[in-house]
């Protein structure tokens, strides 16, 4: 059976000497599906470098505004082939088709494509600062050279290489996107670059603007992120992988953005839990396992003071756990590591108290996982306890008091989210006091009596958060305009004369709305108006 | 004799085991200034990493308000002391008491301070950011630890890492600073630490809000960057001194920001040369030689048309350097430099035309070295042609036509600054858009007819630039406020009750005149107004 083909320089092409051959797997049955994907030889990876600098070459010289007709165009085509998407998706990963994969995750995509293509018109983004009495000038702007997207597993669309969130706001930062198709959802990477080569032809975009690789052997993942035609990297994934990577970025002083692991603690303070405790169970549960607990904000740890109430938690959350019907994870590595990440757990003192163990069904069902600890055996070994299970699992720790779970919260590694939880009428205030400025330090998004599942796409999120959930606490890969600039260099220009000056950062207003910070006030003015 | 104290936990006390000593310089004798600074042991930073985890503590209850008040305060007491600081920065380096250390760097030293309370005050550089329908919320807040700034060699003041630009910002961000004292100003900062140390008293600032370290051997230095108490770096200094604390910061994913070498090069076009050629020679004098050629952002590197005009540039450019007053070094480390690095250019088919080795003289004095070389040596070699020589030095590259300078710019490293010069009358206009798109992306600040000492601490200012020039070119060490969010870390608010918010997040506009990113819209509103 014949491999499918790379997209490379604006061509679907095969792999020029194929090393090897994957396929793509339907997690449901375990069975492979029909399609069989090239592992390439250096060969490609080289001529998809050539074609990126060919495109920012092409860029430097190009409007804006095509970059913004490309994103709305792509926006448009992948809305034209949903039924072909969201069935290719669904075999790929398991993931519900029309609840999750056409309600939610294909409009997300396109949303977040078409406000990545509106702030490339408003152009606000580029944060153009002006200090008209020295005539300095300074802005966001491209960087010199591709950006590589090594998308994750868990979001075949949302967070996909060739179309999610890194993807979108690389582009409209003005860079040319080698994407690197997770090898769970190959297929579906394929026929979004499809679409995008469309929107390309469409739009008259640089041919190289969007280019799109399977699996090479490791060391090739290492020599693209060191050339020196790729200006920055984006990462979601495994820590151990994500830190090879930056290794190599941090070498060369090349920004790498990560994504690597989190596993979003939530405090559930003891007024919380008297005042509704089956309403949290089933708000935690309804989070855990959603997305068979693929999230990257996934619930991972909740802690909560031991006692009655406790122990009525812990039962009402494991009812809904054993009576939740086991969901099929991505991947047989995703249920591997679920098997693995529980052993750690269990060897640590960790106490099952639903599931733990993969369903007895064909293909990657996994039970719903609940695990309980005491404060002092977490303590005991903190690092082995914040293990993150991927998947539909959470561990549950019992501090014997608050000061236990002030210590707890000083192991916490860094995380995406935290959230806390209490009661309305204010008896947990003095304790949120205590607790939530220790927790803030930790998680990139504090949260009130919600759970963090739910990535809503805004200028206000954080989708970020401290080492090792990233790499940089300041950067956050959800939200425009904020995500864009990770992808952007600054730029200042001194006595540069006026009309070689970017448009944004003449004297007039280049859209008569961009907002910019004229001399410390922000303002849609023109200079001199 | 006894060794000068450090500055620990609000108190000047003796290194408390100190493994050796060293001594000030003066570089305009060569001999030993009187006072003799400590080698610590790890004991001594230890206690200081301690001071710094107890001064982070007692900021997370304090008002924003105590860091502005702290740093009007020391810029006050700085002022104060102006004898004694000018006297001792002018003994240690050399450098011309009245016109650069009294009346330019000291008040841009307290400038900046004071520009960091007034952001402190103002707020507006945590660029809060609000979705009022999600009831989202974002903002620009501190770090969870010390920053430790180790300052350069060139600015005794205004770069200081007691006192200086990353000082100033890292303290506006809300964290406690460890100042590494440079050798080539130890008494001068101390001076300055005894000003920090007067103005936390004064103010009731944290003991541990400013402490001050001398020398120590190398391996202490990364353990200080490994340490968890640490929560970023400022480091302006050498590359390879630059890239091994790198290297430790970025394994644990924390911030650095690291200004490392520039040579900052100057495109003279052939119409600006036929125009105003003994013009731009002096220009070019008087940028290479202020503060003996020892700024970042000196002019180490100038290109030019090779024929009649560039050779009379040359010789008009030579004269000046052959006739001005040989310039003193900071110490002997720079003048060995400078001997090294002018080898390396000359062995490469550099030829001297002026100057070129250390004055005959006591200290460090070195003549004004001006160097050429055609295109094509260049180009055999660039890398080794962009050897940065820190002193009073630039080399002229003689290139054949307008293809092998475009040639010349795409070997360039990354610098801080890039310049072209043009004619006023458009003559060199079609040269000009073909190479400064080239340039432009090379360097944070390019300019226009205009040499690139002298940086304006304006918020349009970038002093960064792509790597080796710093470590990351989306960011800027001098410009207020995109300098403070460079110690801040991102945080989002979801769902938080309003009373439990910062501030900055709250719905009342907490100044009246802060400025927030709210539903997409820049405002000094309040929410609901």
């Amino acid at each position: 059976m014949s491999m499918q083909p790379l997209l490379i320089n604006g061509e679907f092409r095969a792999a020029a000497n194929p090393t090897g051959s994957y396929h793509s797997t339907n997690p449901m049955s375990g069975e492979d599906l029909p399609w069989s994907f090239p592992y390439s030889e250096w060969d490609d990876i080289e001529e998809v470098l050539q074609a990126a600098a060919g495109a920012v070459s092409e860029l430097r010289g190009a409007p804006r505004q095509l970059l913004a007709d490309f994103l709305d165009t792509y926006a448009d085509r992948i809305e034209q082939r949903t039924d072909a998407l969201v069935e290719a998706a669904h075999l790929e990963t398991g993931l519900p088709a029309p609840t999750r994969l056409q309600s939610i995750e294909l409009p997300r995509t396109t949303d977040q494509l078409r406000q990545a293509a509106a702030a490339v018109r408003a152009r606000s983004w580029t944060q153009a600062t002006i200090d008209t009495a020295a005539n300095i000038r300074s802005c966001y702007g491209p960087l010199e050279g591709a950006v590589v997207v090594f998308g994750p597993n868990n979001f075949p669309f949302a967070f996909n290489g060739a179309a999610g969130g890194d993807f979108a706001a690389a582009i409209a930062a003005g860079s040319p996107v080698i994407a690197k198709a997770h090898s769970s959802h190959s297929r579906t990477s394929q026929l979004l670059a499809e679409a995008a080569l469309e929107a390309i032809g469409i739009t008259g975009a640089p041919k190289g603007l969007v280019q799109l690789i399977y699996r090479f052997k490791p060391e090739y993942g290492y020599d693209l992120v060191a050339d020196h035609r790729v200006a920055a990297v984006g990462f979601t994934g495994s820590r151990s992988g994500g830190m090879r990577l930056k290794e190599v970025a941090d070498r060369r002083g090349m920004p790498i953005y990560l994504e690597m692991s989190s596993i979003n603690p939530i405090l559930i303070l003891p007024g919380a839990l008297s005042e509704r405790s089956q309403d949290i169970a089933e708000e935690f549960f309804t989070s855990c396992t959603m997305g068979t607990g693929q999230f990257c904000t996934n619930p991972g740890l909740v802690m909560t003071m031991a006692g009655a109430e406790a122990e009525t938690f812990v039962e009402q959350s494991a009812a809904l756990f054993d009576d939740g019907a086991a969901g099929v994870l991505l991947n047989r590595g995703v249920s591997e590591g679920m098997d693995e990440s529980i052993r750690i757990l269990t060897r640590n003192g960790a106490e099952v108290v639903a599931g733990g163990a993969a369903a007895d069904a064909p293909g990657y069902f996994y039970e719903n996982t609940l695990l309980t600890v005491s404060g002092e055996q977490f303590l005991a070994n903190p690092q082995d306890m914040q293990t993150e299970a991927f998947g539909p699992s959470s561990l549950v720790i019992l501090a014997k008091d608050a000061d236990q779970m002030a210590q707890i919260i000083q192991c916490f590694e860094g995380n995406l989210t935290g959230c806390l939880y209490t009661d309305s009428a204010g008896a947990d205030d003095e304790l949120y006091d205590r607790l939530a400025p220790q927790l803030r330090a930790k998680v990139g998004r504090l949260l009130n009596d919600k759970m963090p599942t739910g990535v809503a796409v805004t200028p206000a999120m954080n989708h970020g958060g401290p080492f090792p959930a990233t790499g940089h606490p300041g950067f956050t890969s959800v939200g425009i305009p904020a995500s864009i600039r990770r992808f952007a260099a600054l730029y200042s220009y001194d006595n540069v004369r006026q009309h070689r000056l970017p448009p944004e950062l003449q004297d007039r207003n280049p859209t008569g709305k961009m907002w910019r910070l004229i001399d410390q006030q922000w303002t849609q003015d023109d200079i001199g108006a």
